[in-house]
């Protein structure tokens, strides 16, 4: 297996990626890595060399305020369009990069490409529940207008990446509504339920924001906009609410010694609730794996995300999208006959 | 001023209710209240009568499970459709309830009617904010479909409502958005953000869920989709995390220790998270204020509401949208002349 690695994306780039690479290296005994970025800063980063792990030079890359959609024209040889171009060359059989999202989105669109009869690729990543199993939330943004079919067939998506990666027998897909009822919600959500109910999957209904980290569901479909709010809000909460327990703890010394008593489980949380532990955020849709980190992921959160790249190579999840969205359109055309 | 409460809505309800009327009776000397119920419950509840409160007894109550939609037909006897009927009939300058949020709206919107100008009125709670100030957010599902239009009205009643309610001139008015950067989003928030640009307030732009609690704007706009995924977003993972934490500190001796060390403060948190301290929600945009208490308000959180309801009644709020809404369409209509 070969994975290809934008070393320069993310903010802790190239230092982070090439942690994450070597730990994977000595993790993984059959796999291969490309890394694309800046020679002369990787090089020194990786101490002994190994033949496992290879770099594409190149000294442009994408910066966090470049136009996502145009970058593939403008960047041509930027670090993260050739990780891309890699994949759709078949030298490498995955890519992640933790650099700009747009930037990635559209690299994988145009380079990688999509399934045959995915119309819209989803930016899925998992997501914290208070018992440590997870769910997958997408779309978190590829796509901010959606139909009622794009919904159904993030569903199925979803469905195949935790049945097959997360090894969850017939994962919950809930669909994201302003209430548990059936019948709820926007003329789309109201479409969508209706093709949810209809496709090959575990659909439990509508679920709430309010249920999500208390895992009501394994997958949880919705439109990118509100996938796109209901993630940040869950992270913005979470964050502030770390930062004033911190600051009570460190109010005086009474506090501090509370703090220092309950330490380890206080982490524990924040352990729990950091979605880095899940690896990143996959691009569902397009023909080959595409993987967002974090871009604040440092060498354990690249790691994660090379061992969940690891596993939808290996489980050839692409392939089996494509299978379960051909086997819905013949079902669909034979219906029609 | 008087008041008129469904004293029968809550999951209190009716004890809830009458235990923060009796607060308010004696924190207010001018304001009366008529409470809407079954007078065999309420009566004990009083102890002692007051001449400033009055029982309009009935037996019928809504459910939450009954079809909002259907209420005001259905039970025109319940305690809280005659609660709204007595504002329209000038029985009472405002009513309070913490039943059935949908059925409250049809209520609010079919009794009480709306402002001469307002297209849709908008249900908005104060979120709190971890500097304590906390921020309006509309609307949370009282129209799960809007439109640029309408969103630019919620910025001008959250405006009016802000800076005469919660005294904060020239609040600042953020667009939810995926993204700060201007263009972002949907064809919605793309043209809300030009109207928005247009609109007698102080706008700040696009703001996104991550920062809500950071205090980023004092009014945040959106859709009800999305405000409702937003809201209670930020209420599961509060949830989640005090009951995460809670199960730290229940763990062991030595954590139940440092527990009595923090506890105040960590109740300070909760303190400072809990949006019931704001109020309830208010419907914006009806011809007089209508206010949602939470479902599981308990006395405090009544007395809260009947608080900020007495404001915005003292304030005229209802009265300023209007202003500003007319004056908005009249500049308008004269740049068509």
């Amino acid at each position: 297996m070969k994975i290809a690695i934008d070393a320069m994306g993310g903010d802790n780039a190239p230092n982070a990626v090439v942690e994450g690479v070597k730990e994977a290296i000595s993790h993984y005994d059959g796999v291969e890595f490309i890394l694309f970025g800046d020679e002369e800063q990787i090089k020194p980063l990786l101490n002994e060399s190994s033949e496992r792990i290879s770099i594409h030079h190149t000294t442009e890359k994408v910066e966090n305020d470049d136009e996502p959609a145009r970058v593939v024209k403008k960047k041509k040889n930027a670090s993260m369009v050739l990780m891309a171009e890699a994949v759709k060359n078949g030298d490498a059989d995955a890519c992640i990069s933790a650099g700009n999202t747009g930037a990635l989105m559209s690299a994988g669109l145009f380079k990688v490409g999509r399934i045959k009869g995915i119309e819209r690729p989803a930016l899925s990543p998992t997501l914290p529940t208070i018992d440590g199993s997870g769910f997958l939330l997408l779309d978190v943004g590829a796509n901010v207008e959606a139909k009622a079919q794009h919904l159904m067939q993030y569903g199925i998506m979803g469905s195949v990446y935790v049945e097959n990666v997360r090894q969850i027998k017939a994962p919950r897909v809930g669909l994201l509504n302003v209430g548990t009822e059936d019948g709820k919600g926007t003329e789309l959500t109201k479409q969508a339920f209706e093709m949810l109910e209809e496709a090959p999957i575990n659909f439990v209904g509508n679920v709430e924001a309010r249920d999500l980290l208390e895992g009501v569901a394994d997958v949880v479909v919705t439109d990118g906009f509100s996938g796109n709010v209901a993630l940040k809000s869950i992270e913005g909460t979470a964050m502030s609410m770390f930062s004033m327990i911190k600051s009570v703890f460190s109010k005086n010394l009474k506090s501090k010694l509370a703090a220092g008593m309950v330490k380890s489980d206080l982490r524990g949380i924040k352990d729990q609730l950091d979605y880095s532990e899940y690896g990143g955020a996959a691009l569902f849709g397009l023909a080959a794996p595409v993987i967002k980190a974090h871009g604040s992921s440092n060498g354990r959160a690249i790691f994660s995300a090379i061992k969940q790249t690891y596993s939808i190579v290996e489980q050839d999840v692409s392939y089996l999208i494509q299978q379960d969205v051909e086997a819905m359109n013949e079902g669909k055309e034979s219906q029609n006959d």
